[in-house]
This record gives structure tokens, C-alpha cells and sequence, in this order.
């Protein structure tokens, strides 16, 4: 396929591995010519005009965004756990209940109806934080992997890829059992995660990956981290973690084991450049080091961070002391990788009370090719040769980003673009949006609409 | 004409003068019919099928939205102000550049603009805190009001109301004489503003009142305070003022008074119901007592005070103290009343760490109901006979607020609409918005991509 790209964000695709702090440009390309063989990239030159044979991509096109951090199912809590003045009590009590009701089926036409909303976005790969392993009372199914299965084949439909991180979440909190909905989620010990981990195996495409994750310090006692870290070296996969989301589990961690949880992953060999801390909002100075040091990424989730009143973490001083950053919708209070990466900004401003943390180009690059890297796709989220034809316009001509010029493009976007401005989406060469239509799912709302209802009445 | 909403928001159109603290319900009502005559509303009926003579609303129907603070020609700055690291320098030059460029025309051409991208966000009532009073070196118009008047005019064009808040400003700080672009916002002494702002009078139907506005206590010595307060206690005019954005606001007025600058505005005679302090973001405990026993109105603007690095003010103390809240867009960057009401629980919910301050039904009433009040319009904001027939109707068929259900559907709006969202406004009895489209400004993002550039290139 040839398109042709009125303006095409370029910056994170002149060279390999950048990271997010090295500076990356917030420049963009007019009249870009790419070409696509089969799901790859093979030709992206700028500056020339569009040949009659091309697809014109009006607008700013963006590489695929990733998702890093996603719990499909809360999908289902949008709006409910705001009811009167939406406590944490709210929000748990409702989470769990939905929790309870899922099965494979309802769970693949849930994920389906959430992934084709992530494709209208311009998320072209989710990582699923995926811990409802078994039936309601902690019985595996027949096949012990049924959920899991539902999910990449929920991605598969919907048209983007996924990085299944299967999670290991053996108890209810430190030194506790396994509690009524947590039985789902429960495989016993890391070794039978381990087990039955190692059975699954995508099918179809290779729209999906294998990867790893610890719940968190609280869900797996500290003689079983190693086991999910060696198991994730082993298959060199990526290996996500819960960190440091709430000062309970700092408090709770320095009590059992008198280590922070950085150090317990420390520990355990859980740290490094495959690893993934999610949140990571309550560190110590030692903590930052050592996530740095070890360049383990950090995965920044403030629009629920906002939600659940967590606060607001330190990505700038993550990011300099060498974490690569990358963004997640994580219980998908809004689906918008836009409003994820310009809140990690505007929320560093309100902690610090200064302007100017990052650019515009750092914030996408954290939103596509970091964000890519986050979840064992390095070859994707940059849009040159040999990368994973994914491609994301966004639309200039609403009222949102008019007037923007072609100087400012890249900050029009993060800071005032919205996902309804998403009008076209390539996957992995595949036409998955056009002019904000899904192609794959006809009426994705009412998808939703469905699937929301099948699981709350 | 006679209207039928699929559910409607009516929390606040069941008593008068509820203000946002008296526990405004987040109830909707299905099948609602409301009727028509003229710019008012006569009838209000819920549960009850449709006439087949009425206007279909499918979708929940709200009350109209007021932005109780805008500086419209800040809209040339979305995107542009984030440029590299987008420090508050960079925001204050090209602030004062665009502001040096406007003249009556082309600030009608703007504004225009501006309020018809208000009107398809479902904004029925902007307050315009305006100071770009006199020719660019400070030598008046031939008609002295000449800009507030094209303001007027542009609101009336765009199909929405206006409260003028024609605003005092007179120095470059305290004690400082005004420099630069600053030489068009003064009138020399209170008095003369006071004569120039009385000889304005809206012209043609009664979309427009005038209001006062003290720019800050930085822009206002406290010998003239008094005389903006008299004016506007004269006009029974709304009053508005700057205050407390910045902590070094605070440390201007303690080292120049030894008040601080709600004591200035009290010891001015400034506070009172009809007086809205906008930000009042760094308070002491005594000066939300002071607004909050005089019963003064506080307009909180999230999105700039993130934007701007100010920090987040206590707007559920101020609200618990007795002051009214209502919200505004300011610099527009972004123009979503939804995303400013539900920045307000979000960011409260960063600072104290806990969720549910508000209800989705208190921070609706501060964009409909005690927006309007604040902007001098009680009669507005809210569906009941006799009130301003406004009418802002939010589609529930997108992605994002798919699988809301009819007893959350005020949560769902606050908390993930977006002004993408907004399909059909009436104002004063006239369909403005139908079906996303602006009735009387064909093409809004041309109109807004014509008045930027005319301003910044």
C-alpha cells in the first residue's frame, strides 16, 4: 500500500531505542510518502508530493500508540463508580462484582467491544494486566487458559495486537488468603503459574505475545517473586508489576519484610530493562535510583491515578535517572492516550508548580514507540522501514485543534487533541479505522452496550 | 415549541437558589416534554411519551452550560504555548503578542469564533473577563468602547449570551506602571473606567449584560478597589475578580498592604454575593471564611490552573464555607465544560488522596445552574418554567459513554463526556446546535483557523 501523509510525526523514528529522555524532537514532516509490504513498513520519505495511486491521509499521522496498562473489564465500571460521591468503596465493591461474572464468552465479547474502542483511539497494541484465570470459585477451566485465549482472540477481532501479561496473584494481601472474587485469580504458587503460563500459546497471526506480571507485593509473598521473574528471563518476555500505587502497600511491605517494594523486587530479580512498574507514585529517592539504574520502564496511568485519588508520581525524576516511560488507560475511566500523556505533564505541573517537564515529542514517543518497547514490541510505534506498519491520523479540522500550525502540530495533539479525533488506524498494515468508522466491528457502542449489560444487570 | 428529552438532568431546576453545597441530587429523568414560547420555558413534564408533534432529544438533556470565565483571544494560544518545554515565559510572550495584534474587527472575527465553538461544546452564557480595552498604545477608540462592544456583537452572532465583565485594570503590579501591550487594558484611575463602562450599553435583544471586573489586586491599587466595588453595587452588576492565582500574588499584597488580597477585597467593600473570585487557588483559612460568609461566588477554571502550573485550590472548602462555585475555560485550552467539572473532584482527589468530594449532580449545578447566577443571569441554567429556555443535549451513543445506564447517567457525563459529545443546543428558545452543527456559523474550525491566523502570523 502507498499513503501519503499530509503531515506525518516522524520524531521518534530517526534512530533506534531512544528513550524518552533523550531529547526527542517535537518536529513534523509535511507530505510524507509511506509504503507498506505485508505488516511492515518499507519506504517513508518526506517532503514529496503524493503520487495518484496513494491513500491521502489528511490531518497529523501518528504511529501506533500502545496501551500499556489495561484491566479490560473495568471498562465496565465507566461513570457507575462515580454514584453519589464515588468512594474507593464504590469503586472496589463494583469492581469485584464484575469481576465475579465473567466467563470466557462474555469475557471475549467484552474485550472485543474495549479493544475496537482502544482501534478508534489509535491504540494499535494493548498490554492486558490479565489475573481472571479461573471459574468464580478458583476452579480452572477445562481449558485452564480459556481467558486468556479470549482475550488475544478479543484483540485479534477487534484488529490490534496484544501483549498478554499473564498475571501471577497468589494472595489477598500480604500473609493473607485469597479472599471470595480473588479466588479467580489465583493459581497457588508461582511455579503452577509457571506451568500453566507455559501452555499457552497464541494462535492465529502473531498479533499476540506472552509476557509476565507480578500483581504486586501484595499478591505474591516474597519467595515467589523470583520464580515469575525467572520464568520471564527465561522466555524473555516482559514482566509488568503493580508498584508503589498506594502508601498502604509501602507501609504494609516495610512491616512484613522491612523493604520498600522496589528493593523486594530488587530481591527477587525482578528489576530491569524487560520490566515494567506501573504507577510507581509513592518512591523513595533509593527506589528512583534503583528503577533507573536497573532501566526498568515505568508505565504512567494518571487518568486513573486521578480516579482512584493515588497522587501523582514522579515520572520526570523516573525518566532521568533512565526509565523509559510509557502510558496505560488501566481501568479506562476515559480511553485516550492523548489525555494520558498530556496529564503526565499538566499533573507534574500542579506537583511542582512549574511549566515545561516535557516536550510534546517526549509525551508521544512515550505514547507510541517506549509505549511499544513496554510490551516486547520494539519494531513497532516508529514509523520507518522494517517497523509494523501501524499508522494513527488524527484529524485537524476539528474545532478542538483549529488554528493549529504546522510548526506546533505535535503540541496542538497531546495537549488539545481528543480520541473522537481519531479519523484513520493501520495495523500492522491493516486498514482498522477509516474516517472514524471501525471496520472490523460494525457498531462498536452498541458492542459495548452489550457487554456492559451482559456483566452489571 | 415543544420538546422531547430521552432523559433529562433536572437536579437543579426543583427549587430556587439551591447553591452547589445543598446536595444537589445526580437524578435524570426519562421522557421528559418541555415546552417552549419565545426564549422561555413554559412547561416541564417528565414521564410522558412524545407528542408527535415534538422535537426528538434523544440522549440526556441538560440545562445550558455557563463559562463563567474566558479570555477569548487566549484561544490563539492552544498548542502554541507548549512549544519545546513550554515554560511560563513562553505563555506570557505569545500572550501579549496576540494581545498586541487584535483591533475591533478582528477581535469580533475572534470571538465569534471562539463562542461557536462554545456553542457545540453546549455553553449557552459566557462571562468575558475583558481588558483589551484601547488602541494598542493606549490612546482610546473613537468609540471608546469599541472592543466590548464587538464582543457583544460576536456572542449574539454565535448564538450565546454574554455577561461583559468590562475589567479594571490599571497597573503592571503593584505600584508598577502599566508596559507594553499592558498600555491597552488601562483607563488611567477607577473613575474613568467607571465613565467609559457606563456609557456601554448592549445593543439589539437582551443576549448581553454588563458586568465589572477588578483584574486583580496587582492591576488594581487599593485606593480604587472601592470605586469598581460602588459601580458595580450601583449596577446590581456581577463583579469578578483574579485571586490568588500565584503565591506571589499573595507575597505582593502582604509586603505592600499587609492584607491579604481577599482582606484587600473586603477592606474594599469588593466581596459579596454578587462577586465571583476566579481561582482562588492560595488561601488561608481566614480568607475562605471571608468568601464564604459574604457569600462570594468562586470560579475555579481546572484546566488552567494545570496548564499554568497555579496548583489546586480548595474549592470544597470554599464551597462548605458558603461560597457558590461555578466553572471556566479561561485560556481555552481546551473549551469542555464537562472536563472542568469533573478536573474539579479529580484534582481535589490528588491533592487529599481520598475520592468523592463531590456529586456529579453538585459539579452540574456549577456548570448550569450557579454558573449562570454567578454571570448575573439566576434565571438560567436550569429546566423549569420561566427559566431561560437552554437546552444542551449529550448523545450517549459514543464509544464513550456506551453502556452508561439510566441511573448513572449524570456520572457518566461528568466523569467521560466530552464536548465531542454535545449534539443539539437551544439557547433562549433558538436551536443554536443541531446534530453537532453550528447553525449560524457554517464552519466553525474555518472560522476559528482564520481569526488565529489573522492574529499570528
Amino acid at each position: 500500500m502507498i499513503y501519503h501523509a499530509e503531515y506525518a510525526w516522524l520524531g521518534a523514528g530517526t534512530g533506534a531505542g531512544t528513550g524518552v529522555g533523550a531529547g526527542v524532537g517535537d518536529e513534523v514532516a509535511p507530505d510524507v510518502l509511506i509504503e507498506t509490504t505485508g505488516d511492515r513498513f518499507t519506504r517513508v520519505v518526506p517532503g514529496v508530493p503524493a503520487p495518484p495511486d496513494a491513500v491521502r491521509l489528511p490531518g497529523l499521522t501518528l504511529p501506533g500508540m500502545a496501551d500499556a496498562h489495561s484491566h479490560a473489564f473495568h471498562r465496565a465500571l465507566r461513570g457507575r463508580v462515580q454514584a453519589g460521591r464515588g468512594t474507593f468503596w464504590t469503586w472496589r465493591e463494583q469492581m469485584y462484582a464484575v469481576a465475579a461474572r465473567l466467563d470466557p464468552d462474555s469475557y471475549h465479547a467484552f474485550a472485543k467491544a474495549v479493544y475496537a474502542e482502544m482501534a478508534l483511539a489509535g491504540i494499535s497494541c494493548v498490554g492486558e494486566f490479565h489475573y481472571l484465570h479461573h471459574g468464580p470459585d478458583g476452579t480452572p477451566y477445562g481449558d485452564p487458559n480459556a481467558m486468556g485465549e479470549a482475550l488475544i482472540e478479543a484483540a485479534r477481532e477487534a484488529g490490534i495486537r496484544i501483549t498478554l501479561l499473564d498475571t501471577c496473584y497468589l494472595t489477598g494481601g500480604i500473609g493473607k488468603d485469597l479472599e471470595g472474587p480473588q479466588h479467580r485469580f489465583g493459581d497457588g504458587t508461582a511455579a503452577a503459574w509457571a506451568d500453566r503460563v507455559s501452555a499457552l500459546r497464541p494462535a492465529g497471526p502473531a498479533h499476540a505475545l506472552i509476557g509476565a506480571a507480578i500483581h504486586s507485593v501484595r499478591a505474591v509473598p516474597r519467595e515467589q517473586i523470583q520464580a515469575v521473574a525467572a520464568w520471564a528471563e527465561r522466555h524473555a518476555a516482559p514482566l509488568h508489576v503493580h508498584l508503589s500505587e498506594q502508601p498502604a502497600e509501602n507501609l504494609a511491605c516495610q512491616e512484613a519484610y522491612g523493604r520498600t517494594p522496589t528493593e523486594l523486587l530488587a530481591d527477587g530479580g525482578a528489576l530491569g530493562a524487560r520490566t515494567v512498574a506501573v504507577h510507581a507514585t509513592h518512591l523513595r529517592d533509593t527506589d528512583i535510583e534503583l528503577l533507573g539504574g536497573t532501566r526498568t520502564g515505568v508505565c504512567m496511568c494518571p487518568t486513573t491515578e486521578r480516579d482512584l485519588a493515588d497522587g501523582i508520581g514522579p515520572a520526570r525524576d523516573l525518566v532521568a535517572a533512565g526509565s523509559p516511560m510509557s502510558l496505560g488507560s488501566d481501568q479506562h475511566a476515559v480511553i485516550d492516550l492523548f489525555e494520558e500523556a498530556r496529564a503526565v505533564e499538566l499533573d507534574e505541573r500542579l506537583r511542582t508548580r512549574h511549566r515545561g517537564h516535557w516536550t510534546a515529542g517526549e509525551l508521544l514517543a512515550a505514547a507510541t514507540t517506549d509505549g511499544h518497547a513496554a510490551l516486547g514490541w520494539p519494531e513497532a510505534g516508529r514509523i520507518e522501514p522494517g517497523a509494523h506498519a501501524d499508522l494513527v491520523t488524527v484529524g485537524l479540522d476539528s474545532v478542538r485543534l483549529a488554528g493549529s500550525t504546522p510548526g506546533h502540530l505535535a503540541e496542538s495533539v497531546v495537549f488539545a487533541a481528543s480520541a473522537a479525533d481519531v479519523r484513520h488506524v493501520v495495523v500492522s498494515g491493516r486498514e482498522v479505522v477509516r474516517d472514524g468508522h471501525h471496520r472490523l466491528v460494525d457498531d462498536v457502542p452498541a458492542a459495548l452496550f452489550a457487554a456492559i449489560t451482559a456483566v452489571t444487570q
